[in-house]
């Protein structure tokens, strides 16, 4: 059952195994870890559900584990020298290797403290969540947040593998899987429409976790996500099309109070706002943007943002990024279904229309 | 008078220039900045001396500088996090240049900063110590201290170019010009016998600080290092040579305590520890070995270990490299005057004498 993607990255590539019960499969471990010591690293949620299943796959190798506080709010310094305190603790050198077992937030830590440890040891993603498998899995992006800003600290790393068991998802609360499902739909929409139609017939049996349909869906939005990385690894050009929904979502985020609407939802409502805008521009056509609004909400995703956000809170929020680059807004909007770019040349009564409505025309 | 050196790393390639004045020369950074904001990283006693100057090159820029405190001491997080801090206030986006002026501490902090910032910025350095001009500006080790171990967290990143003024070693105290020359001394031994030749005859030029001289041996360090890391750019194999004389040198700080022995001193009677062991095994004649200790001696570095070391002092400090490495002790030692490997094969009861005696036989 176990599916395999290679991520083709030259002397940095590395393959990534997607099915049910990856986590017991010892051979999958072994493969790719060359040192006797092993640190895996997870938080105080996963730890209890899943840390012995893993011990039991690293049986052959000298074990130790640190366990971090669970949630976005840890993602800092202080966090992360818990992993540099415990592997010098316990005396790792340079040829350990680190297993991030959890969700994002682990997956980001774990990522910064093997790029960074005595300059860069081995690692592996065990990513746990939907939105880590289909998102983190891919692209190197490792960090920590800075009391200033979010990701600021960082490195672009790739691990030596990642191991995907979709079993996992049993214990994932089903608004995060349905936030997971927000990134999934997203790689329809910005490169593959035939997955995207696969996705209108399928949104139940993921949401009901069959393990065929997640199995497909994980693996194509990695294939997805890893033809554009392939193609540009630290973000110089076509991998911003990944922040389709993004720029919105984040504002939604800020507004709210992190924690409060998901990364995943604020992007569902961020989609459908790109998508409406895309349509102001006649670039999709009404069934188009239909279609994109009923599999969002089929998802179980907000399909407009906030009620108590206005455009000039929109506005002020996604100015950051028009700082960041210098110059003028830049959106991803869709020029069709399956096509994303990254432009600027949009108008902006119809921009000021989709925030005044908060992201859907009744 | 500059000289330029190209260290060929591929995509990562860089220049260094060597040469009195080039810190006023504003030629030379514009050509290595794409960015319209820079971020000077100095120290409290490196800024009165060159930053006015530093300054006055990059009038072309929108300058912000942020001044650490000085000294191993502080190259921890908390200083690394005061770059982080005054990057973000400044709204510094990833398309800053990070420029170090000063020393090796302010030169792995900056460039750990830079390869961090924003998942990585451009960086320049400008090395204001001999040590720093003949050791870091080869190698693209970057990084900081944790409380259980020196450089234990950081990255291997490529500086986009090393600027070093020779005219900056004016204000340098002359026992630390003596503590550069250790590494100096280092190329000539363990790959260079002409370059070892040539000091043989130019020690006191070299520390009184005659401009042509410094340029030559800056030079050919930086050649001869280069060609070390070009053939193994993350220390796998050949780059240990590099050691020559530290792991003697490291027990000899680490028992002094940080700051009483420099670096280079510990390292100029380690390099005569090894060079007697070496002696003993018949490696190197009684005139080679008599060549190395003068030179060293001749550049105002000690000869011998402290005196309240004792051979079971140096073992307890030299066995740590030894877990490290998950095996025997492995030393650096001459082949031949011009030629070191790296060894575990040598009489346990010569490396006894040496460490008996300190390092220098009488």
């Amino acid at each position: 059952m176990t599916k395999t993607l290679n991520v083709e990255l030259g002397d940095r590539s590395y393959p990534i195994y997607i099915g049910p019960a990856c986590l017991g499969n010892d051979d999958l471990f072994s493969r790719h870890i060359s040192s006797r010591k092993v640190m895996i690293v997870t938080n105080e949620t996963v730890s209890p559900l899943y840390e012995a299943k893993l011990r039991a796959a690293l049986k052959d190798f000298e074990v130790d584990c640190v366990v971090l506080p669970d949630g976005e709010q840890y993602k800092n310094w202080e966090t992360l020298n818990l992993i540099f305190d415990a592997l010098l603790q316990k005396k790792h050198s340079r040829k350990t290797t680190l297993i991030a077992l959890g969700g994002g937030v682990v997956g980001d830590m774990t990522g910064f403290a093997a790029a960074s440890y005595q300059r860069g040891v081995d690692f592996i993603q065990v990513p746990t969540t939907l939105l880590s498998q289909v998102d983190s899995s891919v692209g190197g992006k490792t960090g920590i947040n800075h009391p200033l800003g979010k990701n600021m600290i960082g490195a672009f790393y790739q691990p030596n593998a990642v191991i995907i068991d979709t079993l996992t998802l049993n214990t994932l609360p089903p608004r995060e899987v349905s936030a997971g499902l927000a990134e999934v739909i997203k790689y329809g929409l910005i490169r593959d429409a035939d997955f995207f139609g696969w996705l209108e017939g399928n949104i139940q049996p993921l949401r009901q976790l069959d393990q065929a349909s997640l199995t497909h869906a994980i693996l194509t939005s990695c294939a997805c996500k890893a033809a554009i990385v392939e193609e540009d690894e630290t973000e110089g050009g076509v991998r911003a099309i990944l922040n389709l929904g993004h720029t919105f979502g984040h504002a939604i985020e800020t507004h709210q109070g992190y924690g409060n609407w998901l990364h995943g939802e604020a992007v569902g409502a961020g989609m459908v706002m790109a998508a409406q805008l895309s349509h102001s521009m006649q670039w999709l056509n009404d069934e188009a943007l239909q279609r994109i609004v009923r599999v969002v909400e089929q998802s179980g995703l907000p399909i407009k943002g906030p009620s108590n956000m206005n455009e000039a809170d929109y506005m002020a929020l996604m100015s950051v990024d028009k700082k960041v680059l210098d110059g003028a807004l830049r959106l991803v909007l869709l020029k069709r279904l399956g096509y994303a770019l990254v432009t600027e040349e949009f108008s902006a009564s119809a921009l000021g229309d989709v925030l005044k409505t908060g992201g859907l025309q009744h």
